[in-house]
């Protein structure tokens, strides 16, 4: 037993008990005559004492020498402290130390293990086991690992069973490439690592499973950004016998048991916004309700005046910003630059002032009288004291550009708050998308997705009309989870192929194995899937995931510690005596 | 909804209650004025009843056009049954049906979907979805899934934190072959797919995680056994400021808890047993001892007579196996046709009848007399009635043999029972082991492994004699678990790989990753891996695990669906346009 206790235990209830306590040196302050050390381990940190009078003379040496983050143990009486500390824990007593054992000595490390340190991102990523240290990245593994037991518990208590499918597949289209693993007992074959285990729990459900679920590892060999890892954790679920709506229900249960049980909060039934109504009033499928600033199309109230740029618009949109007349000239000068960067891409910005007495002052008062601008007002529900900013352009690009600029101000006004939670549903997404470049048609969330009863007729006259029963759980404007309603009909499977440009041969050959199983009594089945890493750094209030992951890769898909695990070499590779013998 | 209740739900008390169900048909009596249909779901068979009176007559046809596996919804009234079934949780009632949807149909399935079915193992294997709707493969997957979420909560109790570790890694050698990856964002370099997160799980321990868990996949790209996938799953975990004790109460007690909760059994403290006395009492690392039939070593009361092969041999050894004097002169000769075939590999059979009056009758009563025989009874514990068969040879090979006799035997005698659970712990494993091919020694565990407090300086002068501090959790003759108190030291973990005959280069190269990390305050830590797979097929009271995984593969590595995702074919390569420049 290296520890009779941890060093977040000690109470004024243990005084006059001897104790024996292990973990790394926190810091240590010498008075020459007296010696404290913070005592550091997962659990807290507890204050110990050297002094002269009670501690002998070879201890002090010894307790002198401790430098920061070396691993030692100490035995000895828990004391009352005569500074208590009211934020610690621990903050009533000391451990007066009687026996004190170095147990690993330490370099300094290179950044300091504190909640604040000193360490660059770069640094703290090669030194990700000295970074696991600090509180910040503790304690969002260990509400990584909270949020996954609450999922389980809740869906285990639902009758969900948690089945473990095969990394080692055949590969399957999904949108992104898959990683290839050659095999050698096959010589010249290749596994594939999933992307998800999407057509293993769709025969889960011909099988019977009823319910399923599984917290597992998927992989893409894609270009990395900042919140992509080429593997990722989904929380993966499918159910038998269901229709959109019993998913709905199941899965907002998960969602606000998680809101309750992790973060103490209790929200209201989620509300449920058409994708295309998210398009029209957010510019986004995943749109940030936590604040309003709607937007407004202004067409009818623009049209037929000498203003050019609107009168050739697609779309003239704006929104109110809350108290924004306060802005100065300067500051709405940068908005303008802001929405011109290339990242955002708009032309121009026009804006109009709501004044606190109910006039208004617009950048384009030459083509707009009061008149005009009093129903910008009502359609983009801006009151006196408001900012109305509008962007026109073509649809979809102007869309996209207005929803960045809410964001952006929404950001700056202090309204996404970190600790407040607005999940909705977004349902009734299009079956199929555009591909601009190759002008095809593919699935837009994949080719299992079933279309809304009685559309499977439009797939022919108006393929980007067709809306699929499928759905997004959105939450502070991410995309947390997503699913559909399943095709379990072979013959609408063949169909749906055939639209996504797979010949009979084809599709047999992807999908044969899956629609040869439609054929033996399918039932009805939908499920969802959520991105736990996203998830898990969203309930804990942040906005990028690497904080809970605990060895992430870098953008070049890299393992974070740069000489730790991270790719094997040449050398190493035909010590593997392995034969690829693909060349392209 | 497609459903009010499950297939499983229904008693008495529903009487006279609408319900909806929905499943699949396991099958219909006709006769003709009446049809009778069991319909089932994962939850259980309801009896659903058509009868001419009360049936209009175009559902009667639909009912009669239902064939075996058809998924369908009926609605309709609970009644009470005629004829109950004490057999069935819902033999009490039946459904009189009001309304029949077929959701599906369904080709007749290539075997009967019942507990005993009449498809072979290959079949069911190609429809493993099919295989899945019966109940033995259908339980043993639900019951995987509630060990493991008794694990989880076991462990989570504890205080361990489940950490997500990577997949895509550098290749760490650890005894078997590693699987590689190619990445396509860094041309010409490889993942490797971990054989275990041996280092990863250190690093979380340096890193101050103090207590992890994983229950995670792992991988070796080798030979196939019938119980050895090249996908397997672990429960893996590491803790620190431990001592072996400390890591064998922990993990005690988890299995314990799972005897408990998951069989209903109670269990005693494990019996210890030195890796030593396990080979010389069994000849075997991981005896069964739910039954004696101990070894009893004969060198010292064979010696000193006629009879060469004895006087020659390293090691003559025997057991008693219970009641063996009843065996005739037939059977006994097939034992010793049973231990002459090459899988055992034995020269011969001594062997030696106890008369139920406590005289002997060996086989080479020409070299024994009465006195001689009796000696053996004592030293091998045989009683009257027993028969004492007795192998001798090189020390190892007999050893080995002779553990392969008595499971044998054990199994004929009907000794290993199911439902009797014996664990132990076995200790003190040899650190290294030679290679006989090579002539070198490599770790038996893992080059982490701690050699045990004294025995370092043994690695020179004795290199077989030093011990670890290595232990593996023994469960009914299966290891289902092993692990070792891991080197904490940089010196000595630079030793350790010298001795593995890694050059300080190679070592650095391999393990630097780890070696700096110790020199940042690593406390002392150790762990254990138990194979989940063979536990639950044991817990399970199964010898193979197949039934326990969702999707196995064959012993080819393939999927066992064979039309079914198993290989990614050139074509699909080249779709992928993946650069593969390495040849051998």
């Amino acid at each position: 037993m290296y520890r009779s206790h941890s060093c977040g235990q000690l109470r004024a209830s243990h005084i006059n008990t001897e104790v024996t306590l292990a973990g790394w040196v926190q810091k240590s302050r010498d008075k020459g005559f007296m010696i404290w050390v913070d005592l550091r381990d997962r659990y807290g940190i507890t204050q110990l004492i050297f002094d002269e009078d009670r501690t002998p003379a070879t201890m002090m040496e010894k307790a002198k020498s401790l430098g920061r983050e070396f691993v030692i143990q100490v035995t000895g009486t828990v004391i009352e402290r005569e500074s208590k500390n009211a934020k610690m824990p621990t903050g009533d007593v000391e451990v007066l130390v009687s026996d004190l054992k170095i147990l690993n000595d330490a370099k300094l490390p290179p950044f300091t293990i504190e909640d604040e340190t000193d360490g660059g991102e770069d640094i703290r990523m090669k030194y990700r086991y000295l970074d696991i240290r600090r509180n910040p990245v503790k304690d969002s593994l260990i509400f990584r690992h909270k949020v996954t037991m609450e999922v389980r518990k809740y869906l285990s208590d639902q009758e969900f069973i948690e089945v473990e499918t095969p990394y080692l597949i055949k590969s399957t289209p999904e949108g992104a490439r898959d990683f290839v693993v050659p095999s050698r007992m096959n010589e010249g074959q290749f596994y594939a690592l999933p992307q998800s285990p999407q057509t293993f729990k769709q025969l889960l459900m011909v099988g019977g499973m009823d319910k399923y679920f599984q917290i597992v590892k998927c992989f893409r060999d894609e270009d990395l950004r900042a919140d992509r890892q080429p593997e990722f954790t989904q929380i993966d679920c499918e159910m038998a016998f269901v229709e959109q709506e019993d998913i709905l229900n199941i899965f907002e249960g998960l969602t606000l048991h998680l809101l309750k049980e992790i973060n103490g909060v209790e929200v209201d039934k989620f509300p449920r916004m058409l994708f295309d109504d998210a398009m029209r009033l957010y510019g986004n499928d995943k749109p940030d309700i936590r604040f309003g600033m709607e937007f407004g199309e202004l067409n009818a109230v623009t049209q037929h005046k000498d203003f050019g740029i609107f009168n050739n618009s697609e779309l003239v949109v704006g929104i109110a910003v809350p108290g924004g007349n306060s802005y100065t000239r300067k500051q709405i000068d940068n908005l303008i630059k802001w929405v011109k960067r290339p990242q955002v891409g708009a032309l121009g910005m026009v804006y109009c002032r709501v004044n606190e007495d109910g006039t208004f002052k617009s950048s384009v008062d030459k083509f707009y009288d009061q008149e005009d601008l009093a129903k910008w007002a009502e359609v983009t529900g801006a009151k006196a004291g408001d900012l109305i900013c509008i962007l026109s352009g073509e649809t979809n690009k102007v869309r996209t550009q207005l929803s960045a600029l809410r964001m952006h101000l929404a950001e700056e006004l202090g309204l996404r708050k970190p600790n407040e939670f607005a999940p909705l549903w977004v349902i009734d997404f299009p079956l199929l998308e555009l591909d601009e470049e190759t002008g095809h048609y593919h699935a837009m969330h994949h080719p299992f997705t079933s279309p809304k009863p009685g559309q499977l007729e439009l797939l022919d006259s108006k393929p980007g009309e067709v809306k699929a029963n499928a759905y997004d759980l959105v939450l502070n404007g991410n995309e947390i989870g997503g699913g559909s309603i399943r095709i379990h009909d072979k013959q609408i499977q063949a169909t749906m192929l055939k639209h996504l440009g797979f010949s009979d041969e084809e599709a047999k050959a992807q999908f044969g194995f899956l629609m040869d199983a439609f054929e033996y009594g399918a039932p009805p089945h939908g499920g969802l899937a959520f991105g736990l890493d996203r998830l898990v750094a969203i309930l804990g209030g942040q906005e990028t995931i690497r904080d809970f992951i605990a060895f992430p890769k870098n953008n070049s898909g890299r393992d974070v510690m740069i000489d730790a695990p991270a790719f094997i070499d040449d050398e190493q590779l035909k010590e593997l005596n392995l034969k690829l013998d693909i060349q392209e």
